[in-house]
């Protein structure tokens, strides 16, 4: 039998539950008149996903079921299956207050189905709690449920029946993470298919991750093609961010055939109805299968950063932008961006010399605007940071108790800082009120790590859009956007200036000074500490580096290390120094910087929970440090 | 028999095992050499508590294992119960990570006590996944353990048999929420005593919570009463933080004997090893009991934010402080609080006032740091003020399109912001570096909740002490301090003058204008939004405001409401004003801003999980709004 499913890619808005319904409804009305018997929607549909703790709000929550009754209500022709908060009012979770399950409803004809569920909906039996996801925080999962009705899960776990036209089709409803129950003792897929399942349907709100729809392929072709049994996979698209960290939903719904093939899909971050036709009750593929392209090029980067600022724009209400250019990588790519998404009158790029800034770069700022056509202005700091100075260095300070006047000294460094924060909190912060609209943080990832950058200086902004991204990322963008225009927007010599904040005589580009970060290097080497599943410490790279195995381990470029650091001394004063950076006055700076847009493997935010500590070294990494400092090695 | 029990209320570094284990060393020898037989330390004393995704990193853990050991070796003519991290490095947790457990260990003579567990150490049964807690993240509860081993929690939970020349004494080990089961299917106490228990240890890491410590009382009484054994709860001082919100813990370990009384304490925030006796075997209390003060006063507001600020400041290593004074009540507490702190020559007190700031508050400033005694200077902003409004308005922008230019205005409202960012980002923070320390953020809890400050400017700071402080507990504050000094610190008058921003002409305090707040009412109502366990919507305000049991349901003074608001317009204009401002731009402010000290049953932060969102009212707040309005409640 060849079945017609509607997929529901639908752009959830976070906490909107009356206008998440009224587009399911819409969508729901245009299924029904095609004469689909069935439409699917993503994971709690109704409430959004990342909301924070508004599921502590019982009024939202009542809302969220009385949204549902009008989606049951209006499945009247027509199966529909949708993702919901289902709360059970008589009972409570662990933290004492009501119980909610994140839930699977099936409704068809005005009605829930229930089979012998405990409940007329199904719960989600694995909840995530690593990464940005802490479902139990929330939620009540199957396996708490079974111990409180002294079952099994095993038990508990039931194909949903639907009768089409007098048809049985059996059901196997999943919840996003009960697809991926690789590293779980229970496996629903497994349970469920031995019950007897004609259909599973996996209703997921999963963020796009770098390489995630490649790996889910994998996991769910397997999946299929082992139980022989068709998957529909249920995404949403849209924007929903925890506060620090803001995630792209790119949806890619799609079906994998009963040999795991995929047979038809919705393209990425569009919301769109789409009708699939699935074979049922035969193990025979419906369609030809499609190929997908692999999600981990900067292509992918690209589309998820546009669609992310744009919905970030959209939800904040903001359509005007004040960019801080220096004639540098990072703003000239942030500019890019913007520009590609924006009317160019309503992005106002700044340029804000000092004496330490080259004719070079405040060129390269002015080509760079001429080049987006965006609106361009030229605000030096030098007056103003000379006044900070002189106005700091000159007003006395009184001892109360001495009744003696002291004064202070601006050093060098102080006047870094006073430079970076003149232009940020002084200049955009002022220019962009002005303006009406926000201005940008255009730091990268690298940077973010160490914290190599100014509180309240170019730390700040409303949002950091290339944060997610390490420096070479930044440079592969640059590269991506110019050749996608007609002509490079980003002028080829900002690509070969050395990286450099130019606020010192220090950091002069043509002396090939700039930043003391290696990015070729660091880059790596930060990504290890941060990204990788079990966190790299000054251990495992002291050991790496011992063995031979620290470029291979770190993927960077072969024979890098040797020609940086030429003795281990070098290399471990240099690990030392960025790891106490990294775990030290960084995390002081993240928990201040501006939100997040993701795209890699982890973020930092709510992916990278940390806290202001003292750095620790390991016991074994005292002992390899002192095994290579006596070797002498590599010289010896 | 009576039995002494050594309580070691140590001070935990958070992600310092080395430092813990040392200091625990150390408090073994000193109770063996008293002789005592057993030696009780907090929950995860080796490892700390609060130190994010440090659990990631596999060489955390071999040291955490590795000093864990040493602690064990120590165990010589002793026995000594720990907490830990517990590795099964065979198994992986739900994340594919390897297995870790909260755990509790019983070492006597270099040797773990197993008994009939499947592990030779004891893991928590309840996981707190509520607050600023997530357990789940990192560890695998005794629930799922239960379910792996194919077995259940009460077959699983056992007493751990020591033996005290040739007396068996059976522990009741508890992890900290192990002892807070009301809201649990799971009650580990009631099968533990099922079991036989002749004593109860609760060893836990408890942050300082208002009033906690009384509720604990209560709750751990009942359960020493109704199982007739008595408990021993040892919990750590010292502070501990996940970045955006940083916790104290007081210890306040005690003893319940078997009757319920508590028979010995330990004194709260002191790092401390100290002997109790209790009375094993026998339903006969040893010692007469203890009269606990309440701990939800002002005084020990007072205790945990002095505390607090104080090794906050150890541990980021910073010793001199920058504050500015406004003349206002904020920044005097602050500047009070500080100065119980530091030498009074390394706070640096700083008024900066425009031309909107009054005589007065100048003078009160000035006042402030004479009563204070400490570094006093005066930073007018008016010309660089001035500065940056000329330079944005008279220097052109160009339109790369048709070549025009174009010039920005400065709004009063932009100005506003101006100064507040002239004062922090420019001045203070210069200030702050040139004297070799950190400034302060002086917000309160009122302003955070609905955004009443500005980005990089008065948001901005290394700490917000006062920022779980409602604005009438930090008037509470400040009449505290001035009662506990011989002589007032903060003047009279900083008491009476309207709390002002004094950024313009509007917030004169002379014409009684001043904050939009109402302080006396919206405290209470944003209290209800942000710290009820349930927390209230505008539905739920709406509702209570008809049925006439608002200032009921608030707390707050009878009778306000109507002298506030003279009609329901108004009252629900206000309503949504502040709503919208606390579920919309404040939470932008609050990922931007400082850590802040928790003393409430909820701060800002991780025990407020947040998103951008765009702000949602209810089905039911608008039909109340709607009879409402049509009553034209309550003129009619």
């Amino acid at each position: 039998m060849l079945l017609s499913i509607a997929i529901g890619q639908l752009e959830i808005i976070p906490g909107r539950p009356d206008l998440n319904t009224k587009a399911m409804l819409a969508m729901i009305q245009q299924a029904r008149n095609s004469h689909i018997p069935v439409i699917v929607f993503p994971e709690l549909s109704i409430p959004g996903y990342l909301i924070g703790d508004l599921w502590e709000q019982q009024a939202f929550l009542r809302d969220c079921e009385s949204f549902g009754r009008q989606i049951i209500q209006a499945s009247q022709d027509i199966c529909v299956v949708f993702g919901n908060i289902a709360v059970d009012w008589e009972k409570i979770g662990d933290d004492g207050r009501v119980r909610k399950y994140n839930a699977c409803f099936t409704a068809q004809n005005g009605k829930l189905i229930q089979g012998n569920y405990p409940y007329p909906f199904r719960i989600k039996t694995l909840q995530p709690n690593y990464r940005e996801f802490d479902e139990s925080r929330h939620f009540y999962d199957c396996r708490k449920l079974a111990i409180d009705l002294g079952t099994t899960i095993d038990s508990l776990l039931e194909p949903v029946e639907i009768n089409l036209a007098g048809n049985i089709i059996r059901l196997g409803c999943l919840l996003c993470e009960d697809g991926w129950s690789d590293d779980y003792s229970v496996k629903p897929i497994g349970v469920l298919a031995k019950k007897g399942v004609d259909l599973f349907v996996n209703i997921s709100s999963s963020p796009f991750t770098l390489g995630k729809n490649s790996k889910r392929n994998r996991v769910f072709s397997k999946q299929a093609r082992e139980t022989s049994t068709p998957i529909i996979y249920v995404n949403n698209v849209g924007i929903q961010n925890n506060g620090k960290t803001v995630y792209v939903f790119d949806g890619c719904s799609c079906l994998y055939d009963c040999s795991g093939n995929i047979t038809a899909n919705c393209q990425p971050f569009t919301d769109t109805l789409q009708y699939f036709s699935v074979n049922i009750y035969q193990d025979m593929p419906a369609q030809p299968p499609i190929k997908i392209a692999e999600d981990d090029t900067i292509a992918n980067i690209y589309q998820a950063i546009i669609y992310g600022i744009s919905k970030f724009l959209s939800a904040t209400a903001i359509n005007k932008i004040v960019i801080g250019v220096s004639g540098g990588i990072d703003s000239a790519v942030c500019a890019a961006l913007f520009s590609d998404i924006l009317p160019r009158d309503q992005i106002l790029l700044a340029n804000m010399p000092s004496k330490f800034n080259s004719g070079l770069t405040r060129n390269l700022a002015e080509q760079l605007a001429k080049n987006l056509g965006c609106l361009y202005t030229v605000i030096p700091i030098e007056e103003s940071v000379n006044y900070t100075i002189r106005q700091i260095e000159d007003t006395p300070i009184l001892n109360q108790h001495t009744q003696q006047t002291l004064s202070l000294h601006i050093s060098s460094f102080n006047c870094e800082n006073i430079q970076a924060r003149d232009r940020s909190a002084r200049i955009l912060a002022a220019l962009a009120s002005a303006f009406g609209g926000a201005f940008t943080c255009n730091a990268n990832k690298s940077e973010l790590s160490v914290g190599y950058s100014t509180f309240y200086g170019d730390l700040a902004g409303f949002l950091a859009p290339l944060a997610d991204l390490w420096k070479h990322q930044v440079y592969e963008l640059a590269r991506y956007i110019n050749n996608i225009h007609p002509r490079p927007l980003i002028p080829a010599e900002v690509f070969q200036i050395p990286p450099s904040a130019e606020l010192s005589v220090e950091q002069d580009i043509h002396s090939g000074k700039g930043d003391p970060l290696i990015y070729d290097y660091h880059d790596y080497l930060f990504r290890a500490f941060m990204e990788y599943w079990n966190r790299v410490t000054p251990e495992e790279i002291l050991s790496w580096y011992l063995q031979g195995t620290l470029e291979e381990n770190l993927h960077c470029q072969p024979g890098l290390i040797k020609k940086i650091f030429p003795t281990a001394d070098l290399f471990i004063f240099d690990l030392e120094r960025w790891w106490i950076q990294y775990s030290g006055l960084a995390v002081a700076k993240r928990i201040q910087a501006p939100p997040v847009l993701a795209v890699s493997r982890r973020a930092y935010g709510f992916d990278h929970r940390e806290s202001q500590r003292i750095p620790y070294f390991s016991l074994k990494y005292y002992e390899l440090k002192k095994l290579l400092l006596n070797k002498n090695y590599p010289d010896k």
